[in-house]
């Protein structure tokens, strides 16, 4: 009467240091500071029916593999390490046809001078998810969480349609806050480049600036205009990305009315709302991308 | 050189409260706590590609439609009321072709006997989504967040491969502990059932003590044996649903070895690990079921 | 130039989870369940100023002790247990002349009838926190953490004063809606009880029930005024019980003005507001209550 | 009975955000960004014991005070406007004795080149706490919230005790991380200077600079000493500073074991540990502090 359907398992937020000793340009150490999750999927049918676990390698084995790696690894970038841990899962064991791992990266600065003292950044997040499927090829989206951003003016919102439930007064001067929650699909030509090993960390940064210098260029109408300018951006500057997903929060900043006090409030003293807030979802892709085949599953 | 793929907005945790006095069976208040999403689709490129807002109904009006229809329906079951939130906004904005709404539901259970005075429970998050589509219908999908659950015994975790990085001793008994997060798709008969209003609040008590009453009965050789029987058990219990769809986070906890200390440790003492955790997702269906379509996007 | 002042340190946060097989009354199990923190004080200067740890027992060892009583004891009320443990550190640590020791407890209901079977009940955290000093003796506070209450009526607010930057209307009906964050200290004969072990649980359970029957019973002007009985009731409920002390966040909710959109709101729809809150404290203490000396450091 | 102790009420975590317009240096905005929290202390036995509100300023009206002040005073330094506030509400308030304001505030870094464009920095939380009494004057407490830090070497931890329960290994080698939370008195002299307003926010980047600079160049023997190193660092950089306390979480990063994977792992791979985890508390003071007074109340 029932059957199972899609399923996967793995280990979630793995957190592992990698600390790779004397290897910064100015002989001081290398961080790289990770929340690693595996998820493998394939021929599991039977521990779900039955519980017979053969084909269910440990989610402790999983981690273990995680820690082993980045010792064999060093501090490289995520993409690097994720697309080598998905090769291992379903390569190693023959009923795992994909695997899926998501990398969160926290960033810290050197501090002090010392080559080994570290403040942690705190800004965002750096996010890479590899999928790795046997017969479908192998995918790397790459991204950001949390990067909060705000121009105090430039931003508009005016001409939208008035139902009967419309008392939001039109404007031509508003704060737009957002938190960028960005993820970038790569073309499969950059996932297995020809000759040499991808500067993950480079298109990072680059994408990750393009991402700031556009929000704080663009004059904007709506935060659906300034999705649209972002995804375009980091396309722009990162030809090697063909598709970019964004979902951004309306981070509402609401003008206070202190009228009542006897004072006028001209673009002075706002409210930081939490809840609820506007949320704004949206794919920029560039004209030649090719279908996103596994990468979103 | 670059398009606007999919896209969506809306007003995200819109936390309305709904009192209907004296609507108890035992003439107390009735209380229906809600956060409610809302994600619009449809004709918004202009939004995205010249700041043209003709078509984009502002989320504070979403917001405000929200208060008004839990004033004009009253302390209804989340289901009820995201079915008509949604055709409210595909029928009242041509530009608009889907909307999406989701909506978690808090508990309060009466204390005192005064029939005004509530204690929250804690216990589990009820969720609804309704998707409505001006061409392709309507569904609805209904869930559980954070029900924690625990074994103290009848789990088992053994006969798993065991590859150069397993060091995970095989067991024959464990404790069990997971965090419920499951979601249930309605048969489409179920969402315009006819002549009469569904009874979505005893679907849901069904689908919730199914889950429960089966967990603890379930013997289990792997969390993936019990997702199943979980999901299996809602279908049983609910015929109006037709696929289930589970994340089950193992809660470890660890027995403590305790002979460095001149103790044995026989099923007694356990550290509640916090990261990194297994995670077991998968899906269970009805033979029968129908094609998802638009239920999960 | 400078010297060192009041010091303590500790393991913070041991998710402990004690399983008593068939200890319940109709043969389950019975789960303790809890966060730990231990804080020592004494003779620590040295660790301070030269780096010589003589005097500090590792927190690790703290933590190893911790699990090891928790074997020994069995799945005790969190006081007995904390009492235990501040005399061990005190007693086993010449140079430790204080012991803070805190307890969370989570709490789980049986399910299923198997008597291994629990599901998390989620409505409040027990608290307790045991000082224990070498020379002045040892006390015990116990309390509640996160029990959400609400009245939908029987609540007022009017009367108070109006300055310049006052707007609120009075009025006579309102939601009043807390996080009660209690905790009372127990009278010193209490803690040393002649004879027999309290019945620490059962003192819980009074005055648990005192809060949720005090709140729904009574009639309020102010948030300051259910303090001021939530207070008075737990003394009156248990006489062994000489202060309380009680953190009341007034959890907003805000009528709704749907006046725009032709509705009235009779105390109808309201939204629940994150942030600001107000914010009560207070104590609450029997007339004959003993100095509180070392209980709330 | 009964008596009313201790009390206090005010309006917490109010998020108002000033923007200064053209008041950088180069002719760009000032944002700050801050969550506000108000508690008044006085003649409020009435409300409690019998609801009478008369003496009970609304914390709604405290809330729109700030919001009115951050008009009135711009950009200003968070010690700057709690003072101003905390006066505010003794003077105007007869029947109100005691004052106390808490701000944190979040920092905002210019991107982009536009005067406009901020993004939010997200290392750590500035805070202050101002506590104005009628009677015994006022006291400014500033600090430091969550900056976290990491050594990835210069740190050991050895010739602690060895109890029953001990198993820690020494080392003569660890990562030491921590999440520096510190907060300052400032003298007396400094809250009334004579003459000119301080400069609050000089003041704040000396302690920070310090306390970085100061874990940078440690070596430690122990999370113990390194906080008397970091309060002793503060109080030297900041004469105005006469009293530090400290509250360091023990971030743990434990090396891996990948021995049983037939890997060494000299001081490369670490587990990033959440709870339980060490935290160490104390305070350092100048010689000739005086006593702290209303300070901590």
């Amino acid at each position: 009467m029932v059957r199972l359907g899609g399923n996967q398992y793995g280990k979630a937020e793995i957190r592992v240091v990698r600390v790779a000793r004397g290897a910064a340009a100015g002989g001081g150490d290398v961080i790289r500071d990770w929340s690693v999750s595996t998820s493998l999927s394939g021929d599991l049918a039977d521990s779900h029916l039955t519980g017979d676990n053969a084909n269910v390698l440990p989610t402790d084995s999983q981690k273990n593999r995680v820690y082993a790696l980045a010792r064999e690894m060093g501090a490289v970038a995520p993409e690097a390490f994720a697309l080598e841990l998905g090769s291992f899962f379903v390569s190693s064991q023959p009923p795992i046809t994909r695997a899926r791992v998501s990398i969160e990266e926290y960033g810290w600065q050197p501090v002090g001078g010392t080559g080994y003292s570290f403040a942690r950044t705190g800004d965002l997040i750096r996010t890479t998810t590899v999928v790795r499927d046997a017969d479908l090829g192998v995918s790397v989206v790459s991204g950001i969480k949390d990067l909060v951003l705000m121009n105090t003016t430039a931003s508009e919102f005016w001409g939208y349609p008035k139902d009967p439930y419309t008392t939001l007064p039109e404007t031509t001067d508003r704060i737009l806050a957002t938190a960028v929650n960005a993820s970038w699909r790569f073309r499969p030509s950059m996932v297995a480049p020809p000759g040499r090993p991808a500067d993950w960390d480079g298109l990072f940064a680059a994408a990750r600036t393009a991402i700031t210098e556009t929000f704080a260029q663009a004059y904007s109408y709506s935060l659906q205009q300034m999705l649209y300018a972002l995804g375009s951006a980091v396309i722009k500057a990162v030809p090697e990305v063909c598709e970019v997903r964004l979902a951004l929060p309306n981070k509402h900043h609401f003008i206070v009315d202190l009228a009542p006090f006897g004072l006028e409030n001209e673009r002075a003293v706002y409210h930081a709302d939490d809840r609820p807030y506007g949320l704004i979802e949206g794919t920029v892709l560039a004209d030649d991308a090719p279908a996103a085949g596994i990468a979103w599953t």
